[in-house]
């Protein structure tokens, strides 16, 4: 078995070997890979079945089994999604700025790899092909470190994907899969400061946590959501109750659905009965604050509820007397990510938009919006809750970094 | 004593209801700290004699005396320099993208401050004025964590820029200077990730490597610097002795500087006996691979001094055979800091550009222009050596986050 040091350190290498990839040549890879995974969606099927084998010995949860599971359809969607990120603008090479210096230096400042990015997750196996085809594209090789239970999938699909580099005279070094799934390698992988450039985890608040805390390679923090949708006083009640339902019921797993809903008191009366049958009805499991309970039945809310991320169908409610009652709540619990106004007054909107501080602040439409597919990027990579280098959803040009280049003709420094 | 989570809490506090200040405001107050620094330098410079009393009586090097010393020409100059970015542009709000989805939803990137910046650094006092003056300037507030040597200085200082924030009514709060400067009050500010949305070190490699290793909040890498000048087989002598002079003598002490010099050996018989005397006139001492002890008489240079930032007037000096030979010295040795190449072949100078991976990477020019002031920024708060957020000099604009507003009329997500 190879260790964590070993595949990083061969990453590096192939990184800095390979040097540069033409966009033509990383576009051609991409479809080879795209190709490679339907011919070879046999066997990866073979090895996700042992893959499946040992969830069920372990008695995975139907949920985690079923993220697990590859057909013939899933591993073709797969594919076709490489396709298109092959069709994406390149960001690599891109000239963000240039100026010419009184003393005649040139300097220019140029889009480039980041070099090697460490990507951490769990346990769907569409996120490995994803992962490298966005990595690949913009440039940078790859260390994957997926889940222990997805191991043999991850590794047919890599190994699947390297045939396509090796096909083109690529390094298959630019693609790695921790062979070492132990719990230790996690540390071990967040601490190859000489080797990795950047990590991206994705999965759980635990997960995340573990990284933030153990990292010396810098990091990117994602996906953690408890997202509010805030109704104001001036609302047309209809849009109201479906961007909320919307917001809620559309996609209750994912990171940008609204766990609390805040509502001002002089709508509570007329929003909340209808608006609440309605989730209810949606099979949405209500917690509500005491103005809530007196005007709808539901269980009450604790204060562990306002700072819980459901994922799931719940949501918690509350009555606020004022705006500020609203942000002074989105400021203590909110987590950077996602938070909506639903009004019809301009001015509290601008307010909303301009005080709230999350990646992206949302005046009436859903909370479901924030997304790199929604927002046009063709591709994402996950959507960052911190506010160094990226922040909300990432696409292409998140996955690069930049360097200064300066021509000279002999200039040297006075002062 | 107020605890470090205590001045962390106060900042995002101060940060949070203060919201976004407008550029008028902001640069009057710059202006008025300016003159507070001017009318107070009487008491600034008693508060400073108690720090040199106790520095005699701890026996600081007398470097570190003379930084931490401060005169009321220095503390004019602290002014001067606070106008100065007064007058800058103000990155905040400005518009970075904006586009309309087919769905109808506008979306706009615009730039808004970080937050709180943690600020950490080593004995000198003008960081500390320094550092609050761009902060302020990107709509942040900062906490400051200090030297203890140069506690009193620091803490007349902050002092005296907050009195011009009371007097333009901002929340004194914008700017904390941590009163427990023990060592165990670094580790804990490291980790202040509910109010800090940033750290920035500043100072010697051990500094950096602790934030690195202890940081749970974001951090920017900055300033460790083994910049190396190649001297390639078609030169200009003459342009090539300047430049690795300049690059050497001009300010030894800085992450700029040069502290390796690698010459193909096509003109290492050509160049290093004139070169290498001059140098030793300016007083550096040499520590040269073999092949450079065979032509000229200095010290031989161990592996330790190909990874050591000497900060001072010695050099060691290595001949190469190829272009490639000094690529991957750059590779294994260099800090992502500052490579330079001296070259009068066009294509040769394209290779090295592209394939060094640096924040700066400069073709016939000294070393010593990756700063902030030389690039026209206008502003330094370091040159940052990692790849995510910011590469080389950091100006206004690295000190600033963005985020995202979507307005809509109702949009909901279908899929």
């Amino acid at each position: 078995m190879l260790t964590v040091e070993n595949q990083c350190q061969k990453a590096k290498q192939a990184y800095v070997e390979t040097g540069i990839l033409s966009t033509e040549l990383k576009n051609d890879t991409l479809k080879k890979m795209a190709d490679a995974l339907e011919a070879q969606s046999s066997f990866i099927i073979e090895e996700n079945a042992k893959d499946l084998e040992n969830g069920r010995q372990t008695q995975l949860s139907t949920a985690l089994m079923d993220r697990l599971t590859l057909t013939k359809e899933r591993i073709f969607a797969i594919a076709q999604s490489i396709r298109e990120i092959s069709e994406l603008d390149d960001p690599i090479g891109e000239l963000l700025d240039e100026w010419t210096l009184p003393n005649g230096l040139e300097i220019q400042k140029k889009r480039v790899p980041f070099g090697v990015i460490g990507m951490i997750y769990e346990a769907r196996p569409n996120v490995t092909a994803d992962a490298v085809a966005l990595t690949f594209k913009t440039g940078n090789a790859v260390v994957l470190r997926g889940s222990s239970s997805a191991y043999h999938s991850n590794s047919s699909i890599t190994e699947t994907l390297r045939s396509a580099l090796i096909e083109n005279n690529i390094s298959g070094d630019f693609i790695q899969l921790l062979e070492d799934t132990s719990r230790e390698s996690v540390t071990q992988f967040l601490q190859m400061k000489n080797h990795l450039d950047l990590v991206i985890p994705r999965g759980s608040a635990n997960l995340i946590q573990r990284v933030v805390e153990q990292a010396t390679v810098p990091t990117i923090e994602t996906g953690a959501g408890i997202c509010h949708v805030y109704v104001d006083a001036e609302i047309n009640l209809d849009q109201a109750m479906d961007i909320v339902f919307n917001s809620k019921t559309q996609r209750p797993s994912v990171c940008n659905a609204c766990e609390t809903l805040l509502v001002h008191e002089t709508v509570a009366h007329q929003l909340l009965p209808e608006l609440i049958k309605r989730l209810k009805e949606a099979g949405v499991s209500i917690r509500g604050d005491e103005k809530v309970v007196n005007i709808v039945s539901c269980e009450p809310a604790t204060e562990e509820d306002w700072s819980t991320e459901y994922n799931d169908l719940i949501l918690s409610v509350k009555v606020v007397s004022s705006l500020n009652e609203a942000l002074s709540h989105i400021h203590t619990y909110g987590t950077l990510h996602t938070e909506v106004i639903v009004s019809e007054n301009s001015s509290t909107i601008e307010q909303f938009l301009n005080s709230v501080d999350a990646s992206t602040v949302i005046a009436n439409a859903s909370s479901r919006f924030t997304d790199g597919g929604e927002f046009g990027f063709g591709a994402e990579i996950g959507i960052s809750t911190q506010k160094l280098h990226a922040r909300g959803p990432m696409g292409l040009p998140e996955m690069t970094s930049y360097k200064y280049t300066v021509r000279g003709n002999g200039q040297l420094r006075g002062v």
